[in-house]
């Protein structure tokens, strides 16, 4: 990968994420050299991606160039590579790029859409997990409703206009809230000739409340305003598959739907190359101890929605959401040097900061640790904590502006079909 | 196309440009029924790709929905639809989502690259025409960056950091000064471990002056401006071909580089089906009378870039540019209605507004039809022409925070691979 070594220790990161991006920042004064791996040239602000989808906010400004964020740290590298492969062993790995020695490898591979080996959901359904899928979604809306205007078959324009969500997760209920706003504000006056009140959001969600990671007044909240909003909220209904046509499910109920959206699961990113016991088999999680640390390499460590640390409160391996993967890589950095030191390295300790999610204008729950509430003040509170996580000035200055915008004017101005999904143009490609 | 007739003459406008909105603005309020058809859902502001390709801008913000446009219009229908046959005399066209009937007709397709017959320059070069092509080209010269950290061999990394634009109109002028700001300013922070001051940009004329459509003066200070900023200005050299590695000419000079910029020529992006003689040879534009009528077929029209009205002034027809089409678009409304009422229609008069180019921060040249100046004071009113003639009073803002972020910080922070060109992942499609 044609990287020199230097004097100090190597520690390669692979992953951009929240928790490979808070990991460098600590790591940046200690001697070691550091070599930081991702597929992208950029760190990307999950939680916004729904806003992409719907055309409130560009690609662009919830996206960040990592060279930006490591270029004061004279002790990093970085490298856009796709790691294929870890030898644990042999201490290298193996990228599209060729391949690199390590002395302590940090996992920060993030996490993927899990489909449970369905694959007829995975071949049709879309899916929101990184920039280009989302604008992919974002696309397919927007065809979906140009279709619509060119067929008379009734069965097929609904069909067209149709949305089902599975999964009632921040992201499922995020997105139904954001197109429910779509049907309200914008379809009409875009699309003059359909009948856009026939348009259905379906959020699906197999178990008997939303937001099931969030308290029971926060469930039931926004449950409320989905339904003020207009979305149908499914519970207790698992979905079985998808053809590209029909959505059907574990009990009589089926959808017709051109547009399908899972959100119903993830799971750990895992690389290969670790020993099947190291990997919990049902979330795909690297297991790893209280110090992020694989307790058959002392030398690998894994953080944020990939690692697991299976502990009394969370046995499963805490929730995978942004902060435990910031604390994590905050909390490895000190671990890392501790152990250079010859010192005894400290458990991590997971700071609950409470869960939030928006439903639409004015609408959002928000759970703190101590005390909950919901409405217009979380809202605005929802607003500024992320804008406070957005990396970058530029980035809160535009998304700021957008939201302004968006909240003053009931619009979206991002409906743009940049990058056509269903109808590509030789001239775009 | 599953359009219902109105009882008013349907008047159909091909291409949702410059030329295009500005006659259906023109046509809201006539007894007519308007159908707008463009391969795109959006109206993009070409001018400003180059700040696409350069990380200047999100393409987001030069776009704006088609549909929002026209949304108050309610004699307007818009389809998403690449126009690919007319038929002059039996009164349709057909297009990828079927055939439609027309009155009148409007062809504002616009302009498209001219290889003049150059297939490996064709397939081995950038174009910078369209959105997507401006996020290939941003791709391009990210990877091409990121592939020189990965090559040992000093000929091949210096390919990689080169750049030659062919052509030196105001977008090639434009883009050579914009890659100069990111060699000074961006590439040494993002890329310590290249010898970045070894990447070249070379902006290559056949003719003895750049920007040729410009006064002389403009053109002599647009080279001295770019010469400041480091850019090799080659002036009565024609680049002959290129095979993905070598730039070959028509002298002995060569030029090893991975990434060419094709912006010596553009052609009437003329449609199928009208008799060759209502095509000039030469430039593809479809030739109209000074109504944009065409001889032939008087109720078939073409205005903007596609459309040559040859005069005295200008016996190639106008330039192939923003202010010609908005006129022509502007004056062809008023023209559609007297020749509704039976009475005799106004010659185009094209109004010279002047011409202007950037070369990068303070540095513009502005010919105005009574005076001409550049520097500081160029560049501003540059910048707020621009900000005039977008669409969309969030564009305007966006754009306008960009612009203000990226002088202040010399930075263009838009410098994200989000949508691949070379390596493409499987999880990015």
């Amino acid at each position: 990968m044609n990287i020199p070594r230097t004097s100090n220790p190597r520690v390669v990161i692979i992953g951009g994420g929240f928790a490979g991006v808070s990991l460098a920042k600590t790591l940046s004064k200690l001697e070691v050299q550091v070599v930081l791996l991702d597929k992208h040239n950029y760190h990307n602000f999950q939680p916004l991606l729904y806003q992409v989808s719907t055309g409130g906010l560009e690609p662009d400004s919830i996206a960040y160039p990592i060279r930006k964020i490591l270029k004061d740290y004279k002790n990093f590298q970085f490298r856009l590579a796709n790691v294929l492969e870890i030898d644990p062993i042999g201490k290298w790995i193996k990228a599209d790029i060729g391949e690199l020695k390590f002395d302590y490898l940090v996992i920060a591979s993030g996490s993927e859409t899990n489909y449970f080996g369905n694959t007829s959901i995975e071949t049709h359904s879309m899916a929101m997990k990184t920039i280009p899928q989302s604008l992919n979604l974002r696309s397919l809306i927007l065809e979906n409703f140009e279709d619509a205007l060119l067929t008379n078959d009734l069965n097929e324009r609904n069909a067209l206009m149709n949305f089902v969500i599975v999964g009632a997760g921040p992201t499922g209920v995020e997105l139904a809230g954001a197109l429910a706003e779509i049907k309200q504000g914008i379809l009409p006056k875009d699309y003059p000739d359909l009948d856009t009140r026939l348009a259905q959001i379906h959020l699906i969600q197999s178990g008997d409340r939303i937001l099931k990671e969030m308290s029971e007044t926060a469930s039931e909240n926004a449950e409320e305003f989905l339904e003020e909003l207009g979305v149908n909220v499914w519970k207790n209904l698992r979905v079985k598959g998808y053809d590209g046509k029909t959505v059907t499910t574990n009990s009589d109920v089926t959808f017709e739907t051109a547009t399908m959206v899972w959100a119903a699961g993830v799971k750990g990113a895992a690389i290969k190359g670790l020993d099947a016991e190291n990997i919990d088999l049902r979330s795909n999680r690297i297991k790893v101890n209280a110090y992020n640390q694989l307790e058959a390499y002392p030398n690998i460590f894994a953080i944020g929605d990939v690692a697991q640390i299976e502990t009394e409160t969370h046995p499963f391996g805490y929730p995978m959401m942004a902060q435990p993967a910031i604390q994590q890589g905050k909390q490895l950095g000190p671990n890392i040097e501790r152990l250079l030191a010859g010192k005894p390295m400290v458990p991590f300790k997971y700071q609950d900061k409470g869960a939030m999610a928006t439903v639409g204008r004015n609408k959002a729950v928000v759970d703190m640790p101590k005390f909950k509430f919901q409405g217009v003040f979380a809202w605005f509170v929802w607003m500024f904590v992320h804008l406070f996580f957005l990396i970058g000035f530029r980035n809160r200055m535009i998304v700021f502006v957008n939201w302004v915008y968006n909240y003053i004017r009931f619009d979206r101005e991002a409906r743009l079909i940049i990058r056509p999904f269903k109808r590509k143009l030789k001239s775009d490609i």
